[in-house]
């Protein structure tokens, strides 16, 4: 199958691993968000832009928000599947990206995202303009407004159940951060094997607010609501009782 | 680069992602020893063992002893590796199979490691005697006496550190355990991030002796021991007191 390569346009095949599955032997949310990264690292990199370039600008690109789909058939480890990504539209502050997970044939789409980038200033740590020289490669249309993704619901009263999460040395990434798609570990984990085996995601929205750092303890606090038949589960990420991401998880029960 | 597939030997080329390394750029240990069952789950479906095969005989191939060395230079993430594996010889219990990790080129070699593998039975969780037909294929010689593994430094008396972990659902990979690999989580990450980025594993013995199960928590504690410049460690990993897994990591300092 012809792999689709251009300025906006990237795509790339990928060996799935065992590792990067459940026990169901299909890949994690917390692995087919880290395939994002992969794949939109290979996009930039393809187009002159690789870590060494972007870091000379003193800042990263930075993930703000998801809101992703995945199908009723999911790949499974050992399956070559093909990671995609386009560069949507941006403006001068925000960079609209789409993700893409097909069958080996691109016959099949097994995963759609919209991720909303920002550009950081890592000593400030506060955002920056998108630097030309790192936004105008992708040859995406520059548009005063773009469209706006779906807000998770929050969690409000008491959640049905949370846990704590010691961040680990092995969550942080060569960006020096707890990895945007760690999260999902510890975002699913309250829900329990029980519900996690007998549920799949259908529809995934999170916001990122607050970067969580090393060596803290985070919480993981979600509620559940089932309505006509529809589970829905509303999450937060906490540090010391602020919210540092909410998402918000549609899910289907599998007969 | 030619990759060398025959009975006893199966190569295969891996892309580094981003999230099989640390934040040095560098695959983590526990990734390591994730490829090298990659490799070894593709040699056997190479010569027609795959899964299903497996399972029909009721066990699982379980690895109980692993020794191994990483070279001074690492690979990065971006980089194409080529990971190996070859059938060393078994007898009626036990299987040894060599692993390693070489640059594209096959002319550098980043880890060298030998396994001991077992079959369980998974029913009755105890050891079965290897079937013929899941060992044959391979053609390494059927020897009476095995060489032995060295034996890691047991921790004795006071710990110098200890720290508990939950077992999470997304340590329980496809065949339904938590995986050998992740073990290694838990045993470096007591040592504190400071330590990590300062020092490399140079050489890692490892024995696994009892199961650790879904939901449990596990203690991971070491002992650090410095004699002539030379740094090691002894871990253990328990649940309930009792010692699940012991290793000896003998690490070099980074200036």
């Amino acid at each position: 199958m012809k792999l689709q390569r251009d300025a906006r346009t990237f795509e790339m095949e990928h060996l799935l691993t065992y590792y990067e599955c459940t026990d169901a032997g299909q890949p994690s949310l917390s692995m087919i968000l880290s395939m994002m990264t992969l794949v939109s690292d290979a996009h930039s990199a393809a187009l002159g832009m690789d870590t060494a370039t972007i870091q000379q600008t003193g800042g990263a690109w930075v993930i703000t928000e998801y809101d992703g789909e995945l199908a009723t058939r999911q790949p499974h480890y050992g399956e070559k599947v093909i990671l995609g990504t386009k560069a949507v539209a941006y403006n001068r502050f925000f960079a609209l990206r789409e993700f893409y997970l097909l069958d080996e044939d691109k016959q099949y789409r097994y995963a759609h995202f919209q991720a909303m980038f920002v550009f950081m200033n890592l000593q400030k740590r506060r955002l920056m303009s998108l630097p030309p020289k790192l936004i105008t490669p992708f040859k995406s249309p520059m548009e005063k407004r773009l469209p706006r993704l779906a807000k998770p619901t929050e969690v409000e009263g008491k959640p049905t159940d949370e846990r704590d999460y010691q961040v680990r040395y092995f969550d942080i990434d060569v960006n020096h951060h707890v990895n945007n798609a760690r999260y999902f570990d510890w975002l699913l984990d309250p829900l329990g094997s029980e519900f996690l085996r007998t549920h799949r995601v259908k529809r995934v929205v999170i916001k990122y607010q607050h970067e969580v750092q090393e060596g803290t303890i985070v919480t993981s606090r979600y509620q559940l609501n089932e309505l006509d038949g529809q589970v829905m589960t509303a999450h937060q990420i906490l540090v010391n009782g602020q919210v540092c991401a909410s998402a918000e998880l549609t899910w289907q029960k599998m007969v």
